[in-house]
């Protein structure tokens, strides 16, 4: 192939591979998740990566365009199908199209990656990992109460401390209560309660000031890009922003209300909206449960909690890690919601023609995995790589050295022969540091003539080496390497192991 | 929404959802598997399921429209991407981008599914998953000899006794120097070579007559669809033949020809062709390999091994299961393949402009996962569920609950209060012999008085009762359940679970 045909090797935007220290590191984190959730009931379930399009409806935050957020494509027989954007939709086909030969409630987890065609960015990718929970078929709160305790049970089985993550919960209920209040109730004003719910959410980022300009007339960001706001007038912002609380005192932490005065405070705010009560009620109930189980001081009640995705239709939970660090800007900063989650009493309903009640909550594995990273609880470059057999350019040395590596792993040690071109020592011993071996077994002619092998401890023979000064001293001493019977190479190699356990 | 509206919940042809215990078992196939890569020597790595459509090429075996067989489209800046077919291809391209700072040899493995957008079929999906382990910069034969040993050792962990399986090896340049040897050589052959190969692939299948058809005129199959055939004449076809060996006697197994035979014969056909006799050599290296690591009886050379995939250079092997087992018509069939590979020098060349030894096989997990399960060597359905706590009408029995719930998993039980809509205890213990749960948790009005609580072992229970022949008789013994102590809840619970192991 000429050189200018050559094709780039190249990641399209917005995804990433995974390396191995990250990927064991994952793969513990998940475990440990799993091991919460199946200790709560949830069984595993899994479904595929693509769904039919209209199965998977248009839930997605933040997409003005048709199918904007969603990777789509035609089938032959000129179906729409599109990867899922989240693990929640899918589980509700599951559920319709198996209705009958489920147990109800159905308590499942899930964990599978989703798509979403975005613009990518720092830490925004547009393949991702979620690990899901849900239970189908729950009516009564008691269930989204649940859900809040396993996701506070999860944090602290990662090594999360208390204090150091919250799991806020609010209510659309009490949301669309408020809409009402102001006057944006009914069908005509599906669009503006939209824009009222997306300037709440972005309270977090953008402070009381900033919400409230995107409440009115509307907004210009520090790059001098204008966001329309909704519109309201005055005593509108108000009604929103009292109910919402002032994020300049430290909102939703245990040094806040107490769950009573923030529901106080809410139902006072709903003018006596029917809906916005009964959210109110549901909220009271909630915080009941929280407090006789004993987790009052880990979820709180916190009517500024919005959740992006349009199909929550009551309570809606996420859990936010409230302990500081320092981003890439050199700035400090919170990682935020690492979790979330509400009840979908519809979704079902789009293929059953019935509410089926359903409600549960998803965790951004690579960003709670970036906040471990953060807190050091993430241990990843330690793991011991394979012993390495060497070889020589000896004929017999690869049979040889094949043999010894047969024996080493029926001992069920970790180990491999030199595979690489080169036949010297030096390429062959840098692999193994590369490879964070813990020993390398040699033996070469003379060593195979006398029935004996050579075993060298790389951990110990680095530490030792940094007292050695000259290459005559090294090879004189030749710190942490034995010479042992052929026969003794398994015991020598187990005992260098668990000396670096 | 109007019931004419209704969607329909159901899944795309050719995608399956996978229940619990499933997945459970699948879990334990692949950490088995896992085991034996990582005691190998081989790291983890992961590649998105999307990358741009040029990365991967189009290497699909029996596809002859462009773009068959990928999911494609198009990004915003109308850059075609494409979801992967294979772990190989993604593979080469990651290698390419991060070739200077990766070890090499670089040996890795990868589980994850892939897609193909073909036609569906009972057992044949359109997303799999596969799991891989390639070493990439190892240009010595001693590595496919490897991964041929490593094939074999993931078999036996799995459970797959010596004798039901083999590992058959060949090598692209013997098929290579068959084509030289009946005149196909050279680019303006490519054509018809790829149809002798896909022929010679199909021996398992359509015997020595049918691929004799496929060689020459064509062949008409039983619903009279005419395949096309090489249009080789009778010499040739007889090269090919006699080289590939004849199906009718054991082909491949213990009892069949040594490697020396086999590879002796594959050279008298070669006429003297230089890519044919260097194949060959460098079977007899492997076959060397093999004996002297003492895997003779699990691996071997079979010249009518082809693999579908273009890409492949150097030697090609796969797993076949050798044992009887009856399909779904009733039939006795063999399983076939359930894993291969082969090396593919080329792949990441594409990129580099300069040739990267590597090679690596793929294991067909749902195929083995099907397998395993005729053998009778996957366990499912034996999964215990959580421990039910029921409740009941009474205001404070759902805290109560939950308090008894928290106390359970607080001590490592899985367990969950009923959070379904009834109250009656009827329709909560048929759930709970739904989720196959080891026992409920009864505490009504009069035992919450009391301080005391009925535990009930539904294992045992179930066990009891087939002796018990009335309603009254069963009310009056009550078997399997006990009134402890609120106390003793724990352990009563515990003492009940280590009975059932």
């Amino acid at each position: 192939m000429a050189r200018t045909d050559r094709l780039k090797a190249r990641l399209p935007r917005g995804f990433q591979d995974l390396d191995a220290a990250t990927l064991r590191a994952q793969r513990r984190m998940l475990a440990t998740i799993r091991e919460v959730f199946e200790r709560y009931g949830f069984d595993p379930l899994e479904t595929p990566a693509i769904e039919y399009t209209d199965a998977l409806g248009k839930f997605l935050p933040d997409q003005d365009r048709p199918n904007e957020g969603v990777f789509s494509f035609q089938d032959d027989d000129e179906e729409w199908l599109s990867l899922r954007y989240d693990l929640t939709a899918p589980l509700a086909r599951h559920v319709a199209e198996n209705y009958d030969r489920l147990p109800k409630p159905y308590r499942t987890y899930r964990a599978g990656y989703v798509f979403r065609n975005e613009k990518p960015g720092p830490g925004r990718f547009r393949q991702f990992m979620q690990f899901d929970a849900d239970t189908v078929g729950s009516p009564g709160v008691a269930a989204d109460a649940e859900a809040c305790m396993m996701a506070a049970d999860v944090m602290e089985a990662l090594g999360i401390k208390r204090g150091d993550y919250l799991v806020r919960v609010n209510n659309r209920k009490v949301l669309d209560g408020v809409m009402e209040a102001i006057g944006l109730g009914g069908e005509q004003n599906a669009g503006r309660r939209l824009m009222v719910l997306r300037a709440i959410d972005k309270l977090d980022r953008l402070g009381q000031d900033g919400v409230t300009l995107l409440l009115g007339p509307g907004r210009k960001d520090e790059s001098g890009d204008f966001t329309k706001g909704a519109g309201l007038n005055d005593d509108q912002i108000t009604t929103v922003i009292n109910i919402i609380g002032d994020p300049a005192t430290p909102r939703s932490s245990v040094q806040g209300d107490s769950d009573i005065v923030t529901i106080h405070n809410m139902m006072a705010q709903l003018g006596g909206s029917a809906t916005g009560l009964e959210g109110a009620r549901e909220l009271q109930e909630i915080s009941a449960f929280i407090e006789a189980a004993g987790y009052a001081d880990r979820v709180k009640i916190d009517p500024s909690v919005v959740r992006g995705l349009e199909y929550y239709t009551g309570p809606v939970y996420e859990v936010e890690l409230t302990f500081e660090t320092v981003n890439e800007k050199g700035e400090k900063a919170r990682f935020g919601s690492v979790a979330g989650g509400g009840r979908y009493d519809g979704l079902v309903e789009r293929f059953r023609g019935e509410k089926v009640p359903a409600t549960g909550f998803s965790i951004g594995v690579s960003r709670l995995f970036a906040a471990l990273n953060a807190l050091g609880r993430i241990e990843t470059g330690g793991d011991l790589g394979p012993v390495v057999v060497l070889v020589d350019r000896d004929e017999a040395s690869i049979a040889n050295a094949q043999k010894m590596v047969a024996e080493l792993r029926g001992a069920g040690i970790r180990s491999e022969m030199y595979l690489g071109g080169s036949r010297s020592f030096g390429p062959q011993m840098k692999y193994a540091d590369r490879r964070n071996s813990p020993c390398v077994v040699i033996q070469g002619e003379d060593e195979r003539a006398r029935g004996v092998v050579q075993v060298k401890d790389l951990i110990e023979g680095a530490r030792l080496s940094e007292a050695i000064e000259s290459r005559e001293e090294w090879r004189a001493a030749r710190p942490a390497q034995v010479e042992v019977a052929r026969g003794d190479l398994v015991a020598t190699v187990r005992a260098i192991l668990s000396r670096h356990g």
